[in-house]
């Protein structure tokens, strides 16, 4: 086609120019990152758990076994954990003060209260650890720790949703640089999973299936397949607005991560190393964001099925994405994929 | 209110969190800029005409007059201009090629053509023109620069939408360092614009009146008035997703540019050239963006009011923002509007 491609999310009403006049290369994006950040003073690294709040959830290792516990709210905090979770020190959304507060959370249509939680997931002692390098069974943790903590926090009446991500390099809003995930949980669920939300309950309704498999099977037989097996695929959507932009989702459908077996955490775990690996590769390290999409609301349970999206930092959305919500990305979805593809390693 | 405040926009469904427990004082953000670029080799400097295609528009001095012309397509290229629009070398949005290209933009509901044009508007023979700084019979040049392409593009049958904005710094998109704007054609209303509109749309069905001549109404009277002159205000909006974020609208309803006199096209450019200076002192020569949001489309004439917005880049949006939709801003748009009013010079 003699023009650039205006393509339209699977979606959301969210459209992005890709733009092969400009096309680049995924290895053009490759350059040389800062390194990063020492462990002195690093408030997550080991021996500086007294820089923090008490841990509110920490793996620890006793034997064979994994086991769960929490620091105690005064005295002595934990050293020898696996993973940490602890209050973010600075939170978008706080815990009701009183349990009157988390019934006045909306003020009228335009103010509500910003109630809800922000915690911090420290996801190794190893401060330079990197889910593309990481041993497996410590990136099964981590999933386990994200699963344990939707569980906590999404049965608390006042939250509607929970949103678990990880920011990757100082230039994808990673401050402090020791591996780390957040989860915020929010009292509404917010504008993106809710248009997401309602445009999958359309199609259920018209089609009585679920979008997300629906595009599984689609993607499974093109161009934009990275990789697949018994459990994931990894894709890159159709309309990316990200260069080199992809997504894992499960073959089972499910609208979050709560029932996970443990041979599927394990296989999420071995999908999200490769594909960052891969990513990493390719594109020198380049900082990233990933977030988790899911559904806790009872109406999404059959037509929301959860996935992981990983957005690539390449590219500065200027003037115009920002005035218009209209992208513009220079790598083909397409050309993604097939240079992800070739890069994986078994 | 003991709770980070979680604000609605006027029109969008868009949350932002007020985040005052992190909040930073506007200074916070002043750090020492890279310098800008060197002007040899630059394809918008005066003397390197040929390096970029014949101006679809040029400005000359003629006497006292200003006179509009444009570059032969082959033979010589004016050099004595002072405003020059170019095509894009690398446009996301491309003219038709032929006649019918225009009727067929549309293939389907995932795939469009991205018919519609893309402009680089040289502000300045000057390399280190800034808005902020220059001459206002220049930048009064620059806003009448933005009218005549708006009346030329949105003429065309196939363009559903204009956007004119700037890119301010390296960190803001702007890869070439001369003063310059971007003008996009596009061949359906973008999703922010459009929503935008139909949000206007349905208060004015419902209050028989504008909502932007509302929300004036409203905040010259409050904590977020920056300025106010006979023909526009200066206001930091209340749900401002980006720090230190402020908005030009006209006391005048009018969905778009098309109509401004020279006396308002005056007061445009005084108004943004004194804000633009505020945030420049404040924040140390911040990057920034800045877009129009306009309606050219019949049923928006009375209910949509045009105004610019400015986006100062002082944060990351990460792996929340992205997956949410949903902002966090560190600074309140009460205290930018403090902070900006005490910097303005009259």
């Amino acid at each position: 086609m003699p023009y650039n491609e205006l393509r339209k999310d699977y979606l959301l009403d969210r459209w992005v120019v890709i733009a092969t006049e400009r096309s680049r290369r995924p290895t053009d994006f490759a350059k040389p990152r800062p390194q990063t950040a020492q462990t002195a003073g690093c408030p997550m690294c080991v021996g500086n758990e007294n820089m923090t709040p008490p841990a509110l959830m920490l793996y620890q290792k006793d034997g064979d076994k994994i086991t769960r516990s929490q620091d105690p709210l005064t005295g002595e905090r934990s050293k020898d954990w696996l993973v940490r979770v602890i209050p973010n020190l600075y939170p978008a959304f706080s815990p009701p003060k009183q349990p009157e507060d988390a019934k006045q959370i909306t003020k009228n249509k335009y103010l509500w209260s910003a109630v809800g939680h922000h915690e911090v997931l420290v996801e190794s002692p190893n401060h330079e650890e990197d889910p593309a390098e990481a041993e497996l069974p410590q990136l099964e943790l981590v999933i386990n720790a994200y699963i344990d903590r939707l569980k906590e926090l999404s049965a608390k009446p006042y939250v509607k949703y929970v949103s678990i991500f990880r920011n990757h390099g100082l230039e994808a809003g990673a401050s402090l640089s020791h591996a780390h995930s957040q989860v915020i949980a929010t009292p509404m669920v917010p504008t993106i999973i809710r248009e997401e939300q309602k445009a999958a309950r359309t199609f259920y309704e018209e089609n009585g299936k679920c979008i997300f498999c629906d595009i599984i099977e689609g993607e499974v037989k093109g161009p934009r397949l990275i990789s697949e097996d018994h459990d994931f695929v990894v894709l890159a959507p159709y309309a990316s607005v990200n260069p080199m932009e992809f997504w894992i989702l499960p073959k089972k459908h499910a609208p979050n991560i709560l029932d996970l077996t443990a041979p599927e955490v394990s296989a999420f775990a071995k999908n999200l190393k490769s594909s960052l690996k891969a990513l990493k590769t390719l594109v020198n390290n380049p900082p990233y964001n990933y977030g988790i999409h899911l559904a806790l609301n009872p109406e999404s349970q059959d037509s929301y099925h959860w996935h992981l999206e990983v957005y690539p930092k390449l590219a500065t959305w200027a003037g115009f994405e920002k005035s218009t919500g209209v992208y513009i990305n220079t790598v083909t979805p397409e050309t993604a994929a097939e240079t992800l593809r070739k890069t994986l390693t078994p």
